[in-house]
């Protein structure tokens, strides 16, 4: 008899409202139910060939251009790009305003990387110019597009057209928004990026899909030393990926779920996807300001659209709505480090970045907070958007 | 619309009889239906919890032993172990008697590690006095238990030994045995462990369960340098197993499902699990045996019971009869490197090893190779093994 888990068989589900991972897909979880095929079978090869073009088009990458998924979470995408990328004694310049620049440089430094670094006080964006200025001798830039830990949205374009005159390779993280956000790796010259399957595109965790530039590709393949991760090795994927050879096992399942997700998604569109964004964004913003919520960014330019971080209101008690929310099946995130107790994180990506589940949310809210109407505010605020 | 895929979704389940990924158990498939939940969720962390209890028990680990899944396959938690418990210019032996020890060998020197390698003709089990005397100075041994590519099972139990009395650490690849054949960390005295979820426990692929003695999450703390590998760095992977911080998102389906795969298999327990192993590879032999079909480890106590390595008879064609099978919608596995064209590998693990599957086969090959009387003779050899 399989064991009784709280939750796992609720009647009710849970809502999934965090920075990652967003509620899945319908065609994705349909797509779990599939049956297994082994990672050498043809029909797999061809889904993945699918895979593959689908990455391109949601990367902006050119025709050609190496796609493929890593059989592991995104900081596993994060990790590959360092592995592959950097040799011991390189400088490598990283750009840090919250978690995910942090856990770059302390990655790139694993490797071996000389590590400067371009900080941002947390809330505010990478300064274009405080990158130019360190661009000297450095082979390899990483930045976080969109930083998951504050909200904040890091100027991609301007940085990386400073790295490509710099003649350096940049990695981007593209975790919270990629399929949802204006991403142009072949316009803007990208060299390696990544995302994770649990968040813009609602597919279930386990599998990053990456884009990996030819020059990134004639780096790797010109090493003094071998990549040490050999399970990420760029050479290895792509006898896999290019060659159909053997290289390891990939998590099938995952696969045929982040097929059926990420087609989905190309099939709405990047602009109806960021329409429902931005007119969410808009209408929690005027829902929850009479309460006292204020941005935690305070430049309008540099909001993360995907993950709203909202400054509490004084008074309010952090953990304890939350928790509540918690007992009422409903997750939202706090703050991170610094942040912790400062903010709220509110996920925009993929499926919860719909009007149903933040009205599901705001009702508990205006009951938990003795809020009345906060729910007509945000209908009123969201009245062109279709449920 | 969901593309339209062939074979994904056909009527007749596609048998998987391969060394891997094997058949879902029936609760696998069931769980991967389960609702997303948060990684960081409170009924996620209760699961891993049992998952850790369960895998101590798989692995015979002492109690308190840390055991946790690894976000990616089984090659990563091969990779995972060098990562963490080598660093440049340590002397490691490897033993190398097919293609999964070569990759270990490889991993190691990719690591930075000066490696001696003991080798066995392929076919053949490493030999204890082999190692033995190749120990001195050695600070890692890494040893295949069973191996995947010509299915040896090697002598664990003696070799353990050994190299536990000569004070060095001794990594173990369990990938086609824990779970189906005897495992016993705490007596043996293993410092790593690790298996894929698609093997003997029939789940889907995507995460790797390891175990981590004392002794080398004592080796990992007291290196000199940091662990390059962070994605599963051992003191990462405990913020997260042990004191529920956030290291880095997992994928929660893959362990929905290899926690009730996992939880069958204790239930059902090892010996029952051998027993069928036992028998079904005795009714294959005895029923492909007229044919021409011989043994390829040739030393029966070689034999690894899991993985059921076949010489093809003269004149057969491997190629075209493979092929043929895959029409009728069954996946075989040939030889790997030097043993292609030369030996089947006909998986029997998890729910692979079951006499219906396998009478499938037969039934298949009866007509595809002119051969009646092959299915009377399996089920004859099989009397005494319930369906």
């Amino acid at each position: 008899m399989p064991v009784d888990l709280p939750g796992l068989l609720s009647p009710r589900p849970h809502l999934l409202l965090t920075p990652g991972p967003t509620p899945l897909h319908p065609r994705a979880q349909e797509a779990l139910g599939r049956e297994l095929l082994g990672h050498m079978d043809p029909e797999v090869f061809a889904l993945n060939r699918e895979i593959q073009q689908d990455l391109r088009a949601m990367y902006g990458a050119a025709p050609g251009t190496f796609t493929a998924l890593l059989a592991g979470t995104g900081s596993l995408g994060m990790e590959a790009g360092f592995a592959n990328l950097v040799e011991p004694g390189d400088e490598v310049l990283v750009c840090v305003n919250g978690a995910f620049g942090a856990r770059m440089a302390e990655m790139a430094a694993r490797y071996g990387a000389r590590v400067r670094q371009v900080a941002a006080p947390h809330g505010e964006a990478i300064r274009p110019e405080d990158v130019a200025a360190q661009l000297g001798g450095v082979s390899l830039v990483a930045l976080v597009h969109g930083e998951t830990s504050t909200g904040v949205l890091n100027p991609l374009g301007q940085i990386a057209k400073l790295v490509r005159e710099s003649g350096a390779l940049l990695t981007v993280d593209a975790v919270t928004t990629a399929g949802m956000e204006p991403f142009h790796m072949a316009e803007w010259g990208i060299d390696y990026v990544y995302t994770g399957a649990q968040k813009c595109l609602s597919a279930p965790p386990g599998v990053a899909p990456v884009a990996i530039s030819d020059r990134a590709l004639a780096r790797q393949a010109a090493r003094r030393t071998p990549t040490p991760l050999w399970y990420c090795d760029f050479s290895g994927l792509r006898d896999y990926w290019e060659r159909q050879a053997y290289h390891h096992t990939v998590p099938v399942h995952l696969h045929y779920a982040l097929h059926a997700a990420l087609r989905a998604a190309l099939e709405e569109g990047l602009p109806a996807r960021r329409a429902r964004v931005a007119a969410l964004g808009r209408a929690l913003l005027s829902a929850l300001a009479p309460l006292g919520f204020t941005p935690y960014v305070p430049d309008p330019a540099a909001r993360l659209p995907t993950v709203l971080a909202l400054r509490l209101p004084p008074g309010l008690d952090d953990a304890a709505t939350r928790q509540a929310l918690r007992a009422r099946e409903i997750s939202i995130t706090g703050g991170l480090g610094p942040t912790a107790g400062l903010i709220w994180r509110l996920g925009l990506m993929g499926e919860a970045a719909r009007p149903a589940p933040y009205r599901r949310l705001l009702h508990e809210l205006e009951d938990l907070l003795a809020a009345p109407g906060l729910c007509g505010r945000f209908d009123e605020a969201l009245a062109p958007l279709p449920a």
